[in-house]
C-alpha cells in the first residue's frame, strides 16, 4: 500500500474542512454568536495538520490502485468527521465528544440522527455547520476535491468507485474530474432552485439553506423540535417533492442535460422507483385516512412522509410513531429499499432490489429447466455472475452488520423497536426510527459506547461497507502486497 | 406437468396419513379417551379418499421432472396438515379448523408454536398424535413413502430434493429408496435410543414417547405448561444432548456407521456447528449466571436453551423471556442461523452460513486483486458458481418472506418484539419467540387471518421456500411446458 500518498490525501482534506468551515463562521458572524471563536480555532488546527502533512509527507509515487482508494475514502471520513465534531466541543453547546462525534457522522453520513434534545436553543453558526455536513457528505467528500483541486494521481476512479453509492458505478464522460465537475455542478443548481422556491414560500433566508441542505444531502437535520410540521402546506409540498429528486440517480440529469431523453425514460431504476413511490403514498393514504380531516391533507402527510423514509431523509410533518401499526411497517420496509444508486440517499438502493428480484425469478426457471441458461438483464445490459454474485454477498454482509450490531447494544434498556429500528435508521442513513427513537424522540439516551457503534454503523451504511472493513483490516495496510 | 401422477401421490398419502393415525389411536384405546372416534372418523375419510384417487387417477405416464417433485412434496404437507387438522376439530377439543390447522403444520413442519393455552386438559391420544406428526415431519413424509412404499416411478430424486434441507442434496447410496431407508433407520434407532435413556431417567413411557418424538424432529411439543422445567436434571441433560444430535447431518452418521471416519471428522459444518454452540453456551453462561444459585445450574439452563433454539426444538427449562437481553439477542441470532442441513432442524443452515461467510472472503480479496481468481470451497470440493448465486437468491426470498409476513400480520395489536420473533420463531420451524409468544406464551392470541399467515411462512421455512412458490404459480401447473 502507498501509505505516504494516503497520508498526504488525509492532509489535503483537513484543509479543506478548514475551508469549508467558512461558510458557518460567516453566519456566527453575521448573527454576532461567540461560536464563532470554536470554528476559527479548529480551522486552525486543521490548516496547521494539514500543511505539516502535505509538506513532508509530499509523496513520489502516485501510483494508486482500489486499496488505497477504500482507505482514503475510509479514512477521510473518520477524520473529517472528528474534525467536524471539534467545533461543537469548543463552543460547550455539546460538551461530549462521543456526541459531538455522533451528531458529525450522522451529519457527513446524511443520517440525520440526532443526540440533541433542545434544538432551539443552539446557536445559529454551530446550526449551519451541522446542516453544511449533509451538503457536503451527499454528494461525497471526496467527489468534491476531485471536482475542485489538481489531482495527483489519474488513478482517481478508485476513489470515486469507493465513495460513490450503487452497484455499478461508472464515469459519465472519459475523464474523472469533469465527471466530479459535472456532479457537483447539477447538485448546485438543484440546491439553488430549492433555496428559491422555499424563499418564494417565505420561508427565512437561514431557514431555507438549512433545509436545502438536509433536503439535498437527502440528510434531514433541522431546526425546529417538530421539524417542518410548523411550515406552510406549500414548504412542505416543496421540500416533499426536492426529497423526491434528490433521490433519483445524478447520472440521469446529465443525461437529459446533454438531451439523451430516451436512455433517461428507459431507465428500468427511475420507474420502478416511481412505482414504488405513488404505491406506498397510496397504501399509507388510505391507512391513516381517518387520522385527519380531509383527503388532501392526508395525501401530504402520506407523500411527506413515504418520501422523506424512502430517500432516507428523515425529516417529518407528523410524528409517524404514533400511526397505524400497517403504516408504520411500511416506512420501515421503505428504509431497507432506500432511494436509487447514484443519489445521495441511503439504504439498499433500488437497483440492487431490482436485480435481487430477477436473479430470484431466473433462479426460479432454472430450478424447472436445469439446462436452460438465461442471463439476468438490468437497464439494457445483460450482467456479469460476479456482479450477481457480489450482490448477494453485500447482501449478506448487510445482514450481518445488522444483526451484529443490534447484538452490541443489546444490553440498552430500551425496548426492542427501538433498538432494532436505531439500527436500521443508523445504517441505512435514514436518521429517526421508532419507538424512543422517533420522529419526536433522539439518540441522546443511549451510552457513548453505543452512540460510536451506531456511528460506525452509519459510515457502513453510507460508503457502503468495503471501505471501513478495508481500514480495520492490518494485511491492507501493508507494504507490498 | 403430469398432473395425474400428483394426484395420484396425493392419494397415496392421504393413505399413509390415515396408517399413521394408528398409533395416537391406539393411545387413545389404552387411555379410555372418546377422542378414539375422530381417529376414526378421519382415518375412514381419507382411506376413502385416497382409494378413489389411486383406482381412478393410476397415471400411464410415471415420468416426472423437478417441477413434478416441488408440486407434490407442497400439495403433500398442505394435504396432511389439512387432514391432520380433523381430529383436532372432530373431537372438539380445538374446534377451530384454523387453530387445529396452525397446530398440525407447526407439527409436521417441526416447528413447535401452538395455540394451546392449557396443555394439560388435552386428551393423551391428541396430544401423542402432535407429537408425532413432528416425529414423521422431521425426516420428511415423502422420504418415508419412499423408504416404504414400492415407488412408481425412478425419477424419486426430485421430490427427494424437494423435501430435504440444506443447499446440496446427494444420495447416500445410488438408489433414492435404499437412501431414505438408511436414513429412516438411523432416526428410528436414534429416537429408540433416547426413549430408552429417557426411560432409564424415571420418565414414564408415553411422556418418554411425546418427548423422544419432540426432540427427535426438533419440533418441541410438549405436555407440560413448563416445558421440560419440571423434569430432572438427568433428563434435561438427556434431552439437550440429543437436540445436539438431532442437528447434525445424518449423512454424517451413515458415513460412521459405514466407518467412513475420516470423512466424518474432515466436515467442516460439524466442526463450526460445534464451535457455534459451544461459544455460545459460554456467552450466554457468564452472562445468566447471577440469575441462577450456581454454575453447574447456570450451564444447564444456558446448554438447553441453546440447543433448544439452535436446533429449532423449542423446548424450554427457563423462560429466556426474563433473561438479560444480550442473551435474549443470542438466541434471536441462533434462530437464524439453525443446525446443520440434512438434519431435521430449520433455519439457514450452517453450511449456508459458511458458504455465504467464504463467498464474501473472496469477494473482499477480489475487490483488492480484481484479475485474481479463486473459487470457493466448501468440505473439500470447490463449489460451482451456480451454488453460490443460488444461496445469494436463496437469502433474498429468505429476507423478503420475513419481511412480507411481518408487513401481513403488522396490523395484530401484539408490540414489535412479539411480531418480529412470531415471523422468525415460524419461519425458522423453532416454536416459540419473544414476548407474548415466548416460551409462557401462545400464539393463540392471533386472528385466524395471521394464523394461516403464519401457518404458511412454517411450511416456506421447513420446505426451503421455492415448493410453495411453485404451489402457488399456475405457469407451473400448465399440461405442456
Amino acid at each position: 500500500m502507498n501509505r505516504k500518498f494516503v497520508f498526504y490525501m488525509c492532509g489535503q482534506m483537513l484543509i479543506i474542512e478548514a475551508v469549508l468551515m467558512i461558510l458557518p463562521l460567516l453566519t456566527s458572524i453575521v448573527y454576532k454568536e461567540s461560536c464563532a471563536w470554536a470554528f476559527l480555532l479548529t480551522g486552525g488546527i486543521e490548516l496547521f495538520l494539514g500543511a505539516l502533512a502535505m509538506l513532508f509527507l509530499k509523496p513520489k509515487d502516485t501510483v494508486i490502485y482500489s486499496r488505497e482508494g477504500f482507505v482514503i475514502t475510509a479514512l477521510t471520513w473518520v477524520l473529517l468527521s472528528a474534525g467536524g465534531a471539534l467545533p461543537f466541543v469548543f463552543s460547550g453547546e455539546i460538551p461530549s465528544f462521543a456526541d459531538a462525534f455522533f451528531e458529525t457522522v450522522s451529519g457527513f453520513t446524511t443520517t440525520g440522527a440526532s443526540i440533541l434534545t433542545d434544538l432551539e436553543s443552539m446557536s445559529r453558526g454551530l446550526m449551519m455547520w451541522r446542516s453544511f455536513t449533509h451538503w457536503v457528505g451527499g454528494m461525497g467528500i471526496l467527489v468534491m476535491v476531485m471536482a475542485v483541486m489538481p489531482m495527483t494521481t489519474d488513478r482517481s476512479i478508485h476513489i470515486m468507485r469507493a465513495e460513490m453509492p450503487g452497484p455499478i458505478v461508472g464515469k459519465l464522460v472519459p475523464r474523472v474530474r469533469q465527471t466530479a465537475k459535472i456532479l457537483y455542478i447539477i447538485y448546485i443548481a438543484l440546491t439553488l432552485l430549492q433555496i428559491v422556491l422555499l424563499l418564494l414560500g417565505g420561508m427565512p433566508l437561514y431557514d431555507s439553506m438549512i433545509h436545502a441542505f438536509g433536503t439535498a444531502g437527502t440528510g434531514g437535520f433541522g431546526i425546529k423540535s417538530d421539524s417542518i410540521a410548523s411550515y406552510s402546506p406549500y414548504l412542505q409540498w416543496v421540500i416533499t417533492i426536492f426529497m423526491f429528486i434528490f433521490g433519483i440517480n445524478f447520472n440521469l440529469y446529465y443525461l437529459a442535460l446533454i438531451r439523451r431523453f430516451k436512455s433517461v425514460f428507459s431507465s428500468e431504476e427511475l420507474w420502478t422507483y416511481i412505482a414504488i413511490v405513488l404505491i406506498s403514498v397510496f397504501a399509507v393514504t388510505v391507512n391513516i385516512m381517518p387520522l385527519y380531516s380531509s383527503v388532501s391533507e392526508s395525501v401530504r402527510m402520506s407523500a411527506f412522509q413515504v418520501m422523506s423514509i424512502m430517500s432516507t431523509t428523515g425529516y417529518a410533518t407528523a410524528d409517524f410513531d404514533l400511526w397505524p401499526q400497517f403504516s408504520r411497517t411500511v416506512l420501515l420496509l421503505l428504509m431497507f429499499v432506500g432511494a436509487c444508486a447514484g443519489s445521495t440517499a441511503g439504504g439498499m438502493k433500488v437497483s440492487r432490489v431490482i436485480i435481487l428480484f430477477k436473479s430470484a425469478r431466473r433462479e426460479l426457471k432454472k430450478m424447472l429447466h436445469p439446462r436452460s441458461v438465461s442471463a439476468v438483464r438490468f437497464e439494457g445490459k445483460s450482467l456479469e455472475s460476479s456482479t450477481l454474485s457480489g450482490i448477494g454477498v453485500y447482501l449478506s454482509f448487510y445482514i450481518a452488520i445488522i444483526l451484529g450490531v443490534l447484538l452490541l447494544i443489546s444490553f440498552e434498556p430500551f425496548d426492542f423497536e427501538t433498538k432494532f429500528s436505531s439500527v436500521i435508521a443508523c445504517f441505512n442513513n435514514v436518521g429517526p426510527g421508532l419507538g424512543a427513537v422517533g420522529p419526536s424522540g433522539s439518540y441522546a439516551g443511549y451510552t457513548a459506547f453505543s452512540k460510536i457503534i451506531l456511528s460506525v454503523s452509519m459510515l457502513l451504511g453510507r460508503l457502503e461497507i468495503y471501505p471501513i472493513i478495508f481500514l480495520l483490516s492490518p494485511s491492507v495496510w501493508k507494504k507490498k502486497s
